[in-house]
């Protein structure tokens, strides 16, 4: 950091996946901490949590727990981000959310730093973390948005349980064990948590993730849809997502069909890749080299490959883009976008 | 069956997944099998084999083991296909061959019995079997090819393992076991059996299935772009593949974007799809029903869901695909073609 100052920082949703990514990526990044509040909900309050060899004990999130707050981290469900981000802001916080709550808001800022990092001066208080399926997306497309424009996005993803919550992994662990041992397991918590149908997701695929929406859009894919031409700033642009939960732990993966504006050479498409800040070009055929869940998983980077010219549209490429969900896709975006603020003040 | 003829059966590659499991079609379906005679490697040979009550022993398929035979199905792998089906042919047999060896060979009829049974009979003794991917996609897309005509086809593949034998399930089984007991475990055969790079596929997502070509495509990618040309009979048609390999163990699910040629009804659409033939639509979202590889398989079925209207192409449609790949994506669509050839003689 540029700065000496410290910063106020205020975490809410300290205990769940995402959350505890985000207080390990503050250590790590050595950012600079000076008190931190660590909230979550009552069931969770008076737990301690380890940060830079001091602990701290989780306390209950409320509308007066932001005074002195500098930054404020929300990653707690979109219902305690509608109810406590406006105390946060009126407390002076600048608030880094993580949830649905104000995404799709034309006043809130939505915040890939290697996209639009332009807009984030526009903030009356909240910034906007996308979706996790889109930022991956985003990050790696902006090059070739850049450079060629985009006039069509046609996505399938496979995604990680991890993207569904701490509960989600301990179910898909425990029903494939079940499931090797030839044993009947109940699901409990997937697709949906609120819902009342489950489904198995050990050795399966399930093609809901959160829940459907009149035109037979998920909601994840509606997110998918409406943020990337929120963040690409083009209302225009033609997006289709289908989006899939499949039993990997951590690192969502996504089969990207994307047509240009313009023709284009196939070397200078990877060349952008290759250099674009926060993208990982890995893409040799010859030697099996390719984006792989199981080597994004705990690493910050967005990973790019398949790269190929479509054989019946010249301007058309196809991409396989994998990143970890909990990093890039949320906490690690989180905490960028926090550097980013405390650079600036 | 029509006819009280019984014919002379040979099943080559009879040990292997879909081998065994053309067997137990064959029983199941009460197939009029007479002479039964199982071929496979010499590894195999000598094995014994129940089928209604009798026991039989595999032989080592040779040159000579097809004198007598009327229908010989193989699945023994490409290249043990290019050398036997031809002595299988001049012995007077007709042979299903489930590989890859003759599929795009013009003289070779490539039949998926719903979708172009018409050109059964123009064959000279050959009959392919299209890839497992293929089928699925082309048996649902078939009553909207009909009714509206296709003129674009974006496919993610979803693919279980057993596609790539019997090996591979014990592969996902045994690396799932050691990786939920924190243990170490070298990948011995995916992606690819013939290629040096091994990768895990447990809790994993590999975008890779068979060789890649120089235009960046896998083989697989390949045949689902080629035979979904032939088997509909238009070279026109604009097919993009991308085939991934996901800890499934049976039941391939597609993620399906098709532009139609006309302007449609979602309803009739829906109604096309409950009333085509080897098709079951399943898409209800307020009750979160949609096709499931977990439920596909073990059934001959092909499941269609999540059908929606894309938001921004109204000629286009997303649809949701699932079959088990080793019965209607091999074993079954064989065993179909065996029994119209049955009914024809």
């Amino acid at each position: 950091m540029s700065t000496q100052k410290l910063f106020h920082i205020a975490v809410v949703g300290s205990s769940g996946a995402v959350g505890r990514q985000i207080l390990r990526l503050l250590e790590e990044r050595n950012f600079p901490v000076g008190d931190l509040k660590l909230l979550a909900s009552k069931r969770s309050a008076g737990t301690k949590v380890p940060f830079k060899g001091r602990e701290i004990t989780v306390e209950e999130a409320g509308p007066g727990s932001f005074e002195g707050v500098d930054i404020a981290f929300f990653s707690a469900g979109g219902d305690v981000s509608r109810e406590l981000v406006p105390h946060a802001v009126e407390s002076g916080a600048v608030c880094i959310d993580n949830t649905n709550a104000f995404r799709m808001d034309p006043e809130v800022p939505l915040i890939v730093p290697e996209v639009n990092l332009d807009r984030l001066n526009e903030h009356k208080g909240i910034i906007a973390n996308p979706n996790c399926s889109t930022i991956q997306m985003v990050a790696a497309l902006k090059p070739l948005y850049d450079r060629f424009g985009i006039s069509r996005i046609i996505v399938s993803t496979y995604q990680a349980v991890s993207g569904a919550g701490s509960r989600a992994v301990d179910e898909l662990v425990r029903q494939s064990r079940r499931f090797l041992d030839g044993e009947e397991d109940k699901p409990e918590l997937l697709p949906v948590a609120s819902l009342p149908v489950k489904h198995r997701i050990a050795f399966n695929a399930i093609p809901q993730i959160d829940k459907f929406h009149d035109n037979g859009f998920t909601n994840e894919e509606m997110k998918m849809i409406q943020e990337t031409k929120k963040i690409l700033g083009e209302e225009g642009l033609d997006v289709t997502a289908t989006c899939v939960r499949i039993p990997v732990l951590y690192g969502h993966s996504e089969s990207v069909y994307v047509e240009l504006k313009e023709e284009y050479d196939l070397e200078e498409v990877k060349s952008l890749l290759a250099s674009a800040p926060g993208i990982v070009l890995q893409d040799n055929p010859a030697e099996q080299q390719y984006p792989l869940a199981s080597n994004a998983a705990g690493r910050l980077e967005t990973y790019v490959g398949r790269v190929r010219r479509d054989l019946s549209n010249p301007k058309a490429l196809n991409l396989w883009i994998v990143s970890d969900n909990l990093l890039k896709g949320a906490a690690w975006n989180a905490v960028q976008i926090g550097e980013y603020i405390a650079i600036e003040q």
